[in-house]
């Protein structure tokens, strides 16, 4: 695959923000270099569940982020390219802490993307989750 | 399979607002039968995502809880359950409204759960999501 | 949804035939309607996995020519649909016979279907598996 | 996760080859390493779907044994073990060729070992399809 970003991180983080109308970022942007990106959903309480672990909703709202994120930044500012199917399995408990995905792009086609982002939390080291993805892109506009 | 509630609705919904720490009641059981589920995750704003449809996280919110209630009443409160893999496949917008889950319980084990959820959202017949999911149950306590 | 069949189980499950090359029909469609299909993976010893029960692969097969076959006979011969995604749960043994696939159009887009396919062995009314995938179509031939 | 091989490659393929019931090897088992696996299923012409490129089940196939192979290496001759959940991602065509699965090992517990498997097809760097999955494991014989 030839890959090569149309956006910047700050463009890709600024147009999340815009776009699910939050007054402030919510999801950042660590590092982005073609086909992969570094990302984190920082840490609020809501996201904790029975027990004190990362909940199943932290997890897949950051999973499902990035690879929004990687969509955006390698076909430019379509805001309605739409998850068509998301496939998470849980590994281990995630300690409370922000939530750090690695995503990685494995096909961009003219109609999907098809993306696997590994999750963890906090400063464990440890995956917490393993998502795969897959997104359909809106028609080209010429 | 044979099933057999082991809990109400009401108890179950209790549970799950208390294990989550939540000050009101956040997930709503419409209704409980051996096997299966009904149950509504009432709207709110954060549910949205860009173009004012209903999010990945808000269905995947609603599957998971309406999982969960259904590992609840058929085994006791096992709040150490756990979600090890869920698949969500979208299909239709979600118009803004309340998510209703439909949950089915595929298979209870000794150790494994795995259930479907239908998902639809407001008045709208259409299906907006379905998906399947396992979970873990905690060794028995003898 | 509004759904309607192009074309007979006949003609479907000879297309199959012919498009695999096979020297005779190797996938039973028993019935036909819009948005489903009844269909069969009549047995063979290849079918068996450790324990004389039926694999992971024959499962997969009868899952996969089941959503073809609902592909096929809602679009016409499209033989280059393809499958994107397709996932696999296993509830129960399979024993030995042939492997029955109900399977049930979710959604027919323009350019995705998505299907489910509830699978039982021999004469065992248990489910064995439940399969969910994404169908690929091909442009539309104008 | 702290892995080590309780078997070769040599008495995995055997094993596989022995539990199939097969009358020679019909998967390679090219290196085996804690916590991964690079394998092989040699071409075959039942292996192609319309259009000649590498079907599904084959895919399927593939991906199963490679993580059958791992959960034997890291647990011992449990032929038990069985698959609970496998979701397949189709990445690109294959081209009629050796399957090659590459898996890795994401968690290993009392209970569930998760993998992921890449596959590619004849000597085509390309990844072909992406699978995830998960093994119930027997109860440890003591």
């Amino acid at each position: 695959m030839d890959l090569k970003l149309v956006m910047t991180a700050d463009e890709v983080a600024r147009l999340i923000t815009q776009a699910f109308k939050a007054d402030k970022p919510f999801f950042v942007i660590d590092e982005l270099s073609p086909g992969s990106v570094r990302a984190r959903l920082p840490f609020e309480t809501w996201m904790l569940r029975p027990g004190d672990v990362v909940s199943g909703p932290a997890l897949f709202t950051a999973a499902d982020l990035a690879m929004y994120a990687l969509v955006l930044s390698h076909t430019g500012p379509q805001l309605m390219a739409v998850t068509s199917n998301l496939d998470l399995n849980f590994l281990n408990k995630g300690e409370p802490g922000d939530v750090h995905a690695e995503g990685t792009l494995l096909k961009l086609g003219r109609r999907l993307a098809v993306m696997e982002v590994k999750l963890r939390c906090g400063d464990d080291p440890d995956l917490v989750a393993i998502a795969t993805g897959t997104y359909v892109l809106p028609p080209a506009q010429r």
